[in-house]
């Protein structure tokens, strides 16, 4: 058999495991009852010991490793999926399959303990899995024996090129621009009202709009659907089975509103990828900074526009005729753009989300240099709130133990969040310059943005970097300056 | 290694595959998206292959044979799995894979063409595949070199020990005392009335009735869930992981409840396995007959029982004040056991149940020993129809097509059907001599029952067959004068 054949072989196989794996990991995420997860964790350690010699099996290294030395003589796909798989490659067979195996058991039974800690207030009880997780992490970079900075490595592998480098400069930009800025406006003096907000809505009419969002955004509801849960996430194996989650609080009905545009936005860029790229090393959105984008262009570009709302706070009010009774649309609109300094990252607004980001990357950053210990983290957390927004957390559960991501080990992700974000607004000044944006979305067009988006990114899949498709689509490489500039004009006219 | 560490490696690893194979079913089954199918058959596809391989390869082939030539030296609990694994094997390593593919491939198709012919009310469009089905079965007992009736493997496959003596003599004690006492029961003169039923109960408020019985029946609900499908059914990987779903229609709100109950059943019987059979070849409920018999128990002989709705109409009532105004507990107690020859299998009463299960058992017997031929199937199921029930159908929907099962392959699945409710009757009279089922019902503390059913059955999974169960639990093997004996006990008074 040809090389090729045999990489496309063992790839399709890799895929198989991949796929159910996700499939259980969707599972995990929605529904599975709590008693499921120990003997999940015993079968899934089994399947991934088997998904784990394939990746790393003599066979498979030959293969890539061959044909990494011939990548000239491959077409331009192909030399994208062998330097990609080579560089998965260089890094997994370094690991030791037991070491990997019980990385995988602890990644699963964490997430049931950071949960219960979470209820329960109670950092300490995750403190020890999360050592160990570290521990595991430090570890495994160790063995990549990378000639690069620990957290380096990290990074790039959620953002494909990106180091603290780039990061530095980018969180640099916003110190020195936002930050001040954010001040400003939080002492403006003006307060935009959105009590009405924390009036009861019903979880099940929070529902009913959350549908009619998926046809707004037009999601093909053939190739996908949307369900609960506690923490909103969008999932996917291939373009045609593409999920995602909203959570509902009925004394806060933005949450479930603006959950669902941004996974909208992850969904539309996965069910718009070309399925040419499902048997390929290349499938899937490119990068975290990509996809987050794009769930930001959705949420804030879109979603938190004027425009927006004059087409379908009509449908909302419907919904809700009492208790938007006394809210006008121009009430509503800066409602839902209302700047606060608040402590829950999922729940801030457009504003101050990267300042939160901005404090999960300085320590991620001190945590796997070893210049604070994990026991540290609540007070890090802490006083760093109060310094880049003023508040200080009542308690963990408000802090250091909100958000998922540590007890899944994933490091280095966080800050995409934020790139994202600012890759967003460099792409809607490009975008501006080719369609009538606001005229789109006022008269409930969005299948025409959609449709850019899909022209120029979202079909693409991971065949271009995040790098490329910047500089491909608005002519020149990331520059904060255009988020700063979004936010200053949006936020200028609303506050100062 | 030594063989047995062998023998259990193999087996956790099948174990794992069959893990994920389910999980997913379970996915497909309740909420995958209609585009998710293709791309998962794929998937599917090869972890099937790789599971195939894992049961039929040489190293495990030498193992289990190997093990099977010294049962003498294995512990009770590793001769039965051996025994087990080793007449699995025996069946499957006989059957060529292509055509083991071939057939998997006609299966899948047939579901389709099976759902097309059930639409359009046209057998002979399904005719085809059914013969085709047919033949690979008779085909594939042909392989296993059997010294049997090939009928009687059928029946063996679902129901450990059962053959057509046994069963032959069941539906001739079915026919000679059932038959007669339902026509006096229809021929009675007197009706119950149900047709409150009909009236309009919202989904919402049903599955508020639903979530109730959850408690009522004692269900663990850390370690299972309830979900909605089309067509209710119980799934479980292990005890800690007990799913059931059930159905509801607006105008019939007798189904969401019974299938409630009866899923009930099925799902603590899963509950209460004790979790050392998890990692043996004696793991799951031991057979479909004792499993129907488990949720028959619960759905007709608590969930139809005076008591049962003394303790929990109130609750109903409040639930649906207005809908059931003006029925009192007698009427409602008298609706949900109102006896009526119908054509649908899945909505027959109690009484009449087990003589549609009598139906498909003629006809499967003549089906495989060649004395009807697939085409004949409408016109022997029609005059069968009228011989046992009085009725005759209007066409095949209401006949031959209504059931998924031939379609799927299953022969000598329907028998256990009627099996498990005659076991259920005669547990019933053991379990009476102990506990007073009739006080425990009423005050609501079915916990009690579990208890009991745990203690005697539940705790045992796939380590006792059918018929040591029943003669441990009961003192005698399986005798269905106690099915009869509680029939004309309970209809007696309710309509002669």
């Amino acid at each position: 058999m040809e090389p090729i054949e045999k990489f496309r072989e063992i790839l399709m196989k890799q895929k198989a495991y991949e796929y159910v794996l996700r499939v259980i990991g969707w599972d995990s995420n929605t529904e599975a009852p709590r008693g499921a997860f120990t003997r999940r964790a015993e079968m899934l350690g089994v399947i991934s010991g088997e998904l784990f010699q394939l990746q790393t099996s003599k066979e498979y290294q030959e293969v890539v490793y061959g044909l990494a030395k011939r990548l000239d003589e491959l077409d331009e796909t192909t030399k994208r999926e062998i330097k990609k798989a080579k560089k998965n490659l260089d890094k997994i067979i370094k690991i030791p399959q037991d070491e990997f195996v019980e990385y995988n058991k602890l990644i699963n039974l964490s997430q049931i303990v950071w949960e219960d800690a979470k209820k329960t207030n109670d950092f300490k009880s995750f403190q020890g899995n999360l050592e160990k997780i570290v521990e595991f992490i430090k570890k495994f970079i160790s063995y990549y024996e990378i000639d690069d900075d620990p957290y380096n490595v990290l990074l790039d592998e959620y953002e494909d090129g990106m180091s603290m480098k780039e990061y530095d400069y980018f969180f640099e930009v916003l110190k020195k621009d936002l930050v001040p800025f954010v001040k400003d406006v939080l002492n403006s003096g003006k307060e935009l009202n959105d009590d009405f907000i924390t009036d009861f809505y019903p979880k099940e009419k929070q529902k009913e709009f959350a549908d009619y969002l998926i046809d707004v955004m037009d999601f093909n509801r053939d190739n996908g659907l949307m369900k609960e849960s506690v923490h909103p996430f969008t999932w996917n194996t291939h373009s045609t089975d593409v999920r995602f989650t909203t959570r509902y609080l009925e004394n806060f009905m933005f949450s479930s509103i603006f959950a669902a545009i941004h996974e909208l936005g992850h969904a539309t860029y996965e069910q718009q990828i070309a399925p040419k790229w499902d048997n390929t090393y290349l499938n899937g959105g490119t990068s975290m900074g990509i996809h987050e984008s794009q769930s930001r262009f959705y949420e804030n570009i879109i979603g938190r526009s004027k425009e927006f709302w004059e087409a379908h706070y009509p449908k909302l009010l419907e919904i809700f005729p009492t208790q938007l009774k006394n809210v006008s649309l121009d009430d509503f609109y800066k409602g839902v753009n209302k700047v606060e300094a608040s402590f829950v990252r999922v729940e801030a607004d457009e504003l101050t989300y990267s300042l939160h980001i901005m404090i999960r990357y300085e320590i991620e950053k001190m945590l796997i240099s070893g210049e604070v210990e994990v026991k540290d983290l609540p007070e890090i957390w802490n006083k760093k709130m109060v310094e880049y927004l003023g508040i200080k957390p009542k308690d963990d559960v408000e802090g250091v133990l909100q958000d998922v991501h540590w007890s899944a080990g994933m490091f280095g992700y966080f800050p995409t969040y934020a790139l994202g974000s600012a890759y967003s607004a460099q792409f809607y000044y490009a975008m501006k310059k080719e369609i009538d944006i606001n005229k789109i979305v006022k008269s409930n067009e969005i299948k025409k943005i959609n449709s850019w988006l899909k022209n120029k990114i979202h079909q693409y899949g991971g065949s271009k970097t995040p790098k490329e498709l910047l500089l491909e689509v608005t002519g020149e490489e990331f520059n904060p300056k255009y988020y700063i500039q979004f936010l200053k004009e949006k936020y200028g006219k609303l506050y100062l």
